[in-house]
């Protein structure tokens, strides 16, 4: 069951014969031609997908592994095996109150006024068998979660009982079969599958898996993703910015987004705008990683940088060159061998948007898990507080803060350029402008996408 | 800054002389005895408390210390300093786009069939800083994400300028004022500030302190909750348990659920029903951490046991003893010193309950979250499927699996024991029947707290 699936992993796309990218060397001839050429990459030589085109797309990787790991470190961790519970529970016909089992036949009639009284012939004691068999007219006492004894089909709470002598109980209400009694195999049953393979572990589950004392658990290995930052103009959180840099934002949330989809996040530097050094950067990344983010630096420079570098990888292919999308045009996924290569916008508002809606999918395939088709709460109704236009042409994610007022969800838009990280903090969910629409109007209901 | 802010901590409750509680000694007389006094705690000794008379109880405790951790650790955190920015951001004009900054003015007038000519004196270099100064007339390259040198105030985007020779550019656009140009502040300004003491660090959150250099954060210390499990019927998770025991289930869901509330779990191990042995093994929970939460065992038994041993603590108070809720009713909270002490119903569905109406927020107090009143995205609306009873006088929590379907959110009660994990698992939110209401009718909107 070693962590070693992923080197067997078989790729599942389409041939890469007959790719109709022919490359395209980097001549760093100075600034103005990359003005120039900065056009090309967007309009001319690629076709830029619809955000529906690109989750196909995701579909073609697969899980990095398995490994086996102990119960109680599996909360969060995704499923490579089905559950099914070896043993009935409770293993034990077992009692829901504290008070006498008996038969409920022995019981019809009883009331208040008119008790009818029974041999107590024992007790059962708490977490311990009993020889105990009740034959008709008997009751023995039984403690919540005891074993009810054969012979027995109901148990008496205390309050309906009164207890005359060492031997003898008055019982003062009718009981029905299996009153007050858990019936072995009632909770789960021997071979049951209570769970399945690409489920996300939950408290309740572990619960559910203790009970029949699976301690050891086998769960999809959590893909590892390097993060490579790029740009002239990047430097690390400790630098002291010159006049024209700025800090490297993206390393920081990039990485807590890839942590909170399943992953665990390795970052390996940033890069300098230039080929040979975000190619060797990559290269490290991929040996490390079972998946590598590019985060591109504000200029197109970086962006062709980085389509040559993923070209420049073994068994390497471009799938998604410019999304319509916005913000996030420019966002390129590509894979090298089986390993998904990404290419992210480096504004940190666009760059969370891209990791929301392709990212966070594509890690969870890595990851073998199996979302639902709808995710519960990350979905809410709000009403929109004023008015949004947008181009149409493009899918076009909004930042919102959704606040409840007076039982009612509003979703305030939140604008501003998508350079900008307080729009982000400020922000708590994305609502989507449709690609053909022109904007929405005040008052209309929206569907808030909580980060 | 050390960690030891919860020695210092001072208790907020109210003075412990006078209380009404008189020791009672646990005699262990055997079955008949037990079986008689398991009335007392809940009806005649103690007052029942309803669930809102519960929180303010809760609001006496608070944070356990502080602690300086990196940036880079500090996802999920709680922020205990409120952050401030240092520096204007960006910290420099910065252009949005690659074109040419230009006076805005200059450009007024200009058009695609009247282009106005410019002198392109120069050009600013990624992550650099400029010297040039613009005059009348003047333009200068810039990247995205590049410095806007002075004397400029907008920037031309380059498909609206066209190249004639080195020194001289065609502009085809009208241009107003910081078109395409980020203004210095602009993100966020020094001095600003921007999150709050108790707040739940986000990604987002991170990029923006990552963006001015905040490299060390100041967060509450995560508070040790231990864990005893108790009961002569429980054991371990690799012991086969005989006829009439059963695996420990809540040791696993329990501290999940705590280190999903922010905490840590400790888990003491499983105490038999003897005073002696829960004592023991609840003074090594409370020397370990900073809250201790006792497991009941499901026998009546317990219930004392746990009562007696929380007020054998050293100043030590109990505060709830019964909660009008069902399931959840055999709930405990007290204290020893400023360390919250809780007794936990021992059926998992009720422990489960119980940890998130009153343990979860106790554990935000100690984590020092200052949690939204509403928590979006935790409550859902949705229908309920089918007819729900619920007896007055308690308030109710029933267990539903939400599902939706085209495009609405329905709720399907599960009903089952609650001593059943397997309804835990299939379920995956609550809902709530108020204590007057004698339940819900099928079609009713009802909302949906998810687990």
């Amino acid at each position: 069951m070693g962590g070693n699936g992923h080197t067997s992993r078989v790729w599942k796309g389409e041939s890469t014969s007959g790719t109709p990218y022919s490359p395209v060397s980097n001549t760093g001839a100075g600034f103005y031609f990359v003005l120039r050429r900065a056009q090309l990459p967007f309009t001319g030589f690629f076709k830029v997908k619809t955000v529906s085109e690109v989750y196909p797309i995701l579909e073609r990787f697969s899980s990095v592994g398995q490994e086996e790991i102990p119960l109680d470190r599996s909360l969060h961790r995704i499923l490579a095996e089905d559950i099914v519970s070896p043993m009935h529970l409770p293993p034990f016909n077992r009692s829901t109150v504290d008070g006498y089992a008996v038969k409920a036949r022995d019981t019809f009639g009883a009331s208040e006024t008119n008790p009818t009284p029974l041999r107590l012939i024992g007790e059962v004691l708490m977490g311990a068998s009993t020889d105990l068999v009740l034959s008709g007219g008997e009751a023995a006492a039984v403690p919540t979660g005891g074993m009810v004894p054969e012979g027995a089909d109901a148990v008496l709470m205390l309050e309906f009982a009164e207890q005359l002598d060492e031997t003898t109980i008055q019982v003062k209400r009718a009981l029905s079969p299996l009153e007050n009694v858990t019936k072995k195999g009632e909770d789960i049953k021997k071979g049951e599958k209570i769970l399945s393979q690409g489920h996300r572990i939950r408290p309740q589950d572990m619960g559910a898996m203790a009970a029949f004392g699976k301690s050891v658990v086998t769960v999809h290995r959590k893909p590892r993703v390097s993060i490579v930052s790029s740009g002239d103009e990047i430097v690390e959180i400790n630098d002291n910015p010159k006049p024209g840099e700025i800090r490297d934002m993206n390393q920081y949330s990039l990485s807590a987004l890839v942590e909170m989809a399943g992953g665990v996040a390795l970052f390996m530097g940033i890069a300098r705008d230039s080929f040979e050094n975000l190619k060797s950067l990559s290269e490290q990344g991929v040996q490390a990683s079972d998946m590598l983010i590019i985060s591109g630096g504000s200029s197109v420079g970086t962006l062709d940088y980085t389509t040559d570098v993923i070209r420049s990888l073994p068994d390497s292919e471009i799938m998604v060159h410019g999304v319509s999308l916005r913000p996030g045009k420019p966002t390129i996924i590509g894979r090298t061998s089986t390993k998904p290569v990404a290419g992210l916008p480096g504004h940190p508002v666009s760059a969370m948007v891209v990791f929301d809606l392709f990212m966070r999918p594509l890690i969870w395939r890595l990851a073998g898990y199996v979302p639902p088709l709808w995710s519960l709460g990350r979905r809410i109704p709000a009403i929109l507080s004023r008015n949004v236009s947008s181009p149409p042409g493009r899918e076009e994610y909004i930042r919102v803060r959704a606040e409840e007022r007076d039982g009612q969800v509003l979703a305030h838009p939140i604008l501003g350029k998508s350079g900008s990280i307080s729009t982000m903090v400020e922000a708590n969910g994305l609502i989507k402008v449709d690609i053909d629409s022109e904007g929405l109007e005040e008052g209309t209901m929206v569907e808030v996408l909580l980060f």
